[in-house]
Formats: structure tokens, C-alpha cells, sequence
């Protein structure tokens, strides 16, 4: 049994994840505004200070940040900025701090989307974020210390996000996030580091 | 005979493509502080407002761009701004502003790296900003109109930049500028868009 913290736990992406690892592990759960510890996780502050508080895990698990949807005609380098400071910068700070609070062996895994790889129309800071928070990932793997491992979940569009991402997605098959929370289980009790589990198609 | 902008013209890069372009093209070169037009690329104003001076032209190559190279043991979310603001989006800027002032079926050719692909010791933001500008390409590439296209160049190390660079590259095969410089000709004389070309081993 580990004690994993999962940022974001009260989402889409975050219930399942807590439902699929909450069968064997105990978790912790931080959200912006729910959970058991709030921070926003852009202002690295904030995520020392949870941190803090929590003390010593096994693995960490973030499904959380915010990206700015537009048409690249008009999209401005704030709007891109959305992306960079939330979903991306968020992650990175979660994976600086962690580091210092994981036990030897233990597991960051990071959320990044199926758009890395699929661009869609109003997904241009989508792609460019997700492409990142991948490499972000790739490279921490070769020099995080102690055995720790990290990698990045791209999940598809959840059948439970369809309501409001739908339109986005016409012709992507979604799948329940049940089924994408596997590849979070796959990250945190399996070995590999490094690596971005793409839950979709044959390979959830 | 195009007219092509070449940002970052006087570094090790920009050298060999102005000399690779030049035997075909008229080349408007632009530095930070030399070129024929001066600006900072992470600052839109001034992307701006050199382009409002250039008026209308055919291609826009960019080479520039600063990344902090450091431990991820003690990299700090200030450093990983430095390649964010810079890199990404000093490329970002240039390629929004360079929409309006690209004829139809003009192309835009940035800069990435071979550590987007291979992470190294100290690159972790290297990693992350190159895999970011190669998603923001590939992105934008399905949204632009008019025909105008947009590719990512990413070079292994120049032979040139060895001296600086080298100890970061051992086991790397480093590639003479001239022949890195292939591959923005392959770009901007091309008509291929959202395509990522590795300048190393024997794709030049
Ligand atoms: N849903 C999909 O179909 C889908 C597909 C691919 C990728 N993703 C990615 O998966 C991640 C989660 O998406 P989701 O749909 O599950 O989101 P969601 O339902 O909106 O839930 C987001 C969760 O993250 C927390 N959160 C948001 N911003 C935060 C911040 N700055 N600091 C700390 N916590 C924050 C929220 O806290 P509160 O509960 O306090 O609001 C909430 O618990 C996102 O990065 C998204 O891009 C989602
Ligand atoms: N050199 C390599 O081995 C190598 C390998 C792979 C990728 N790259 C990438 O290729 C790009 C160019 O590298 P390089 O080695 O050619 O660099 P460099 O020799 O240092 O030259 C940089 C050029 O870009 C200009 N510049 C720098 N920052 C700028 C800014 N904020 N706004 C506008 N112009 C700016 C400089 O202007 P001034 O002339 O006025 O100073 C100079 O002309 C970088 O993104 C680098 O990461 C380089």
C-alpha cells in the first residue's frame, strides 16, 4: 500500500483516478478549491506549502490545469500564457517540489492529452502544452534521483467530457475514465520512467 | 526569388541559412541587437514592429531564442521561463505577427533542437521547449490560411558551437552549420507544412 497524492481529484480525469488506485493505495486528495489540501499549483508557493503538510508519499498523480481553446487567427500570447503558467508550469512545480517529499522509488505522473498528437482546430496551445508537459517528463526522467520514476498520461476525450469537449472531438472515440485511469494505475504501481501511456485505442 | 526574414541571422545558425537562402533569395536579417531590424522576439510589440517596417514578405525563418541549461536537481520555475518566454515564445510571437505580413502560400520555419528527441544531462527545459515549439508547429500547421505553411527545424549541435557546447553532446555526431542549413531550405523552398525536420545523421 503507498500513500499517493492526486491533485486535481475531484475532476473528471481525478475520480477515476482516485476510484482505480484508491483500491489499493491510500490516497491524498488536493484540488483547487476541493480535497482534502488546496493550492492553485501555478504559484509554486502554494504547492510547497501542501506539500508541507502532507509530508512524505510514495507516488504523486496530477490531473489538473487549465488551457485556453481559441482559433490560432486571434489567439494572443496571454491567451497562450493560460496554458504555459496552469497546465504546464502547474505540473512542473507539482514534479519540483515532489521530488523533495517522495520516498526512494517513488512516482510523479503528470497528465498531458491526446491533442499532443492529434491536433485539433482551437487546440494550437493544447498541442504546444501537452507536447511539453511529454518532453518536460521524457528529460526528467534520465536525472531524477533515488530511484524516483516520472511519466506523463495522454488520455483521449473522456466519454464523461463529451458534454462540454464534443464538438472539439468529432470522429475521436472517447472512453470512460475508468478505462483511462488504468494508465495512471500502469504509471504509479508499474517500473517504467520516462514514458507517456496513451489511453486510447487498443492501448489503454 | 522570395523575400525571406531571417531572425537570429548573425548567430551560428542564422550564418548558415542566410548563406544557404541568400544563393536564391533576397534576405532581410534581424538580431537583438544586430541585423538589418533589431527586436526581442519575446516581446510581440517589437516583433511587431519591425514586421510593420518589413511590410510583406514570403518566408520568416527563425534561429533564436535562449534556453537556461541546468541540474533539474535545484532548476527553479524562474529558469524554466527563461527558454519559455524566450524560445517559445519568441517563436510563437513571430510566427502570430508573421501571418499578416506573409504572402499566400508563404511558410514559417522555427527552431527546435535534437534534445526534443534525446534528453541530456542539464536539458530539461531544452526538452521541454523544443518538444513545445514542435507541437506548436504541427498545431498551427492545420489552422493557417491562405496556404501558409509552418515546419520546425531541429538541429543536432552545429560543429561550430562544439567548443561551447560540446561537453553537453558527447557521443553526439555534431553537423557543419552548412549542412543543418539543408534543412530550412527544405522548409521554405518545400511545400510540405506541420512537418518536424531533423537535421542529423542522414535525414540533413
Ligand atoms: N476531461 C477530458 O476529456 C480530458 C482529456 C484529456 C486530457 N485531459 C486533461 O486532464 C486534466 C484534468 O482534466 P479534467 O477534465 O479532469 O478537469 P476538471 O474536471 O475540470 O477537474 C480539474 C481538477 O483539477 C483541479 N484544478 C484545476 N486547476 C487547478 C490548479 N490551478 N491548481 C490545483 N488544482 C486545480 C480542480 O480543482 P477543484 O475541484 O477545486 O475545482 C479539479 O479537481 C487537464 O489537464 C485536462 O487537460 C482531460
Ligand atoms: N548552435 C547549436 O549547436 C544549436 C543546435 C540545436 C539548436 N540550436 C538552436 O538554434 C537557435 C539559434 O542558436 P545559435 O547557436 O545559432 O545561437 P547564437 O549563435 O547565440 O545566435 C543567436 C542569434 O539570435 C539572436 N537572438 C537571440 N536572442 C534573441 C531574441 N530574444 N530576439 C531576437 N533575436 C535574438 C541573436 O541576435 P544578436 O546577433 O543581436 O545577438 C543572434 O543573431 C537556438 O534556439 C538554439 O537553441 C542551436
Amino acid at each position: 500500500m503507498m500513500k499517493v497524492v492526486v491533485i486535481g481529484a475531484a475532476g473528471a480525469v481525478g475520480k477515476a483516478v482516485v476510484e482505480q488506485l484508491g483500491q489499493r493505495h491510500e490516497i491524498v486528495t488536493v484540488g483547487a478549491t476541493s480535497g482534502q489540501y488546496q493550492a492553485d499549483i501555478a504559484d509554486i508557493a502554494q504547492v510547497r506549502a501542501v506539500f508541507a503538510q502532507i509530508g512524505r508519499v510514495d507516488a504523486v498523480v496530477v490531473a489538473a490545469g487549465s488551457l485556453h481553446f481559441a482559433p490560432l487567427e486571434g489567439f494572443t500570447p496571454e491567451q497562450f500564457y493560460v496554458g504555459l503558467n496552469s497546465k504546464l508550469m502547474g505540473q512542473v512545480n507539482v514534479a519540483l517540489v515532489a521530488q523533495e517529499y517522495l520516498n526512494d522509488g517513488g512516482s510523479i505522473t503528470l497528465t498531458s492529452g491526446i491533442v499532443a498528437d492529434e491536433p485539433i482546430r482551437n487546440g494550437v496551445s493544447a498541442t504546444m502544452v501537452n507536447s511539453a508537459v511529454e518532453g518536460f517528463a521524457r528529460a526528467a526522467a534520465i536525472e531524477l534521483p533515488r530511484g524516483l520514476r516520472i511519466n506523463a498520461v495522454s488520455p483521449t476525450v473522456l466519454e464523461e467530457s463529451m458534454g462540454s469537449y464534443g464538438p472539439f472531438f468529432i470522429g475521436f472515440e472517447p472512453v470512460p475514465a475508468r478505462r483511462a485511469a488504468l494508465a495512471y494505475a500502469r504509471s504509479v504501481d508499474g517500473a517504467q520512467t520516462g514514458q507517456v501511456y496513451r489511453a486510447w485505442g487498443g492501448s489503454v
